[in-house]
């Protein structure tokens, strides 16, 4: 039965609760789009989700179907049960307008960007700016050399995939359409989300 | 010359301030141990050191000599002006009770940790657990795999070795001797730490 169901215009965001044993489904229309994904403990914002433990305790920084999304506090706020996709990135902090203005020639200055849309979409919900750390960025592709080199790449996702995560405590979460031309291939599609409840 | 010398024993921490445009010299006097690394503004604490930021910008997960760890906020917090060493790692949260339950075998549950070094060494600064994040792991040598895996290796540094960081701005830092058997190779040397202010 899904609770809720959204699209996310290309270059915006959104935020939202989600309960304990719920299903968050995301899913990418067109296909080849990265969606930024964070998230709260409804019940103390400074509790967040991690990459850091989340990669630590999967000893992988691909994590995918059966792995745990934790949060800095070490307790489970994730898990993954369906990925038809299988590639996500979980290194980098969502694009800002200082990634803009760093690694990208002739961006304006207003160029939307994923950390902009969170800090916009999560502030009714208190959040400010500084609590958004690295982001478990859906679809994203990013490879690692030998020499730690990074490769961003065309997302994998292919039109209607999705992944689904099980909420393992009341959440808020905050979602993105990827602004940035280099994680989607500069296409530029939207995100679709469904808030899920077994039957 | 050196405002401040201190040896940090075997798995234990500290936390110190320093200006900015001091030098911080890192020294593995026995080789092979691993030293955590967190730093906060000293106006604003949630001003904190952000390894997704940092590795973003560098498109490298890898930092050494010449690149910048960069804060929350994007702005410089510190240059590595100096690396004996060249491997170390920004991927992983400090060791904590969690990391010892989850991935160690038999560890007591009052295993000495790095998180919870920095947290009562960082108490003195009013700086919250929650707010300790990925650390940046000096010394500490892991790998991924082609599939993402990680790989926890013996750290390169030989005995001496140390790596110098130019703070950007007035900082709090924390640090530690790490207390993880698997990432020192089991051999728990003290990690010596300068700072520096150049004549």
């Amino acid at each position: 039965m899904a609770l809720k169901k959204q699209r996310i215009a290309p270059q915006t965001g959104a935020a939202f609760q989600i309960n304990a044993g719920e299903r968050l489904r995301i899913t990418d229309p067109d296909g080849a789009q990265v969606c930024d994904l964070i998230a709260f403990d409804r019940r103390d914002t400074r509790h967040a989700l991690s990459s850091g433990r989340s990669i630590d305790y999967a000893n992988n920084i691909y994590l995918s179907t059966g792995d745990t999304l934790y949060s800095n506090r070490s307790e489970p706020f994730f898990e993954i049960e369906r990925d038809d996709v299988g590639r996500h990135d979980f290194l980098l902090t969502p694009c800002s307008p200082e990634t803009f203005a760093l690694l990208y020639d002739d961006a304006p200055a207003d160029h939307p960007s994923c950390f902009m849309n969170l800090v916009e979409n999560l502030a009714a919900y208190k959040i400010e700016p500084d609590q958004i750390p690295t982001t478990f960025n859906i679809f994203m592709t990013v490879g690692v050399g030998a020499d730690g080199e990074l490769s961003i790449e065309r997302p994998r996702s292919k039109p209607g995939d999705c992944i689904e995560l099980r909420a393992m405590t009341d959440l808020i979460v905050g979602l993105t359409s990827c602004s940035a031309e280099k994680s989607n291939d500069g296409s530029f599609g939207p995100i679709d989300f469904e808030v899920l409840r077994d039957a």
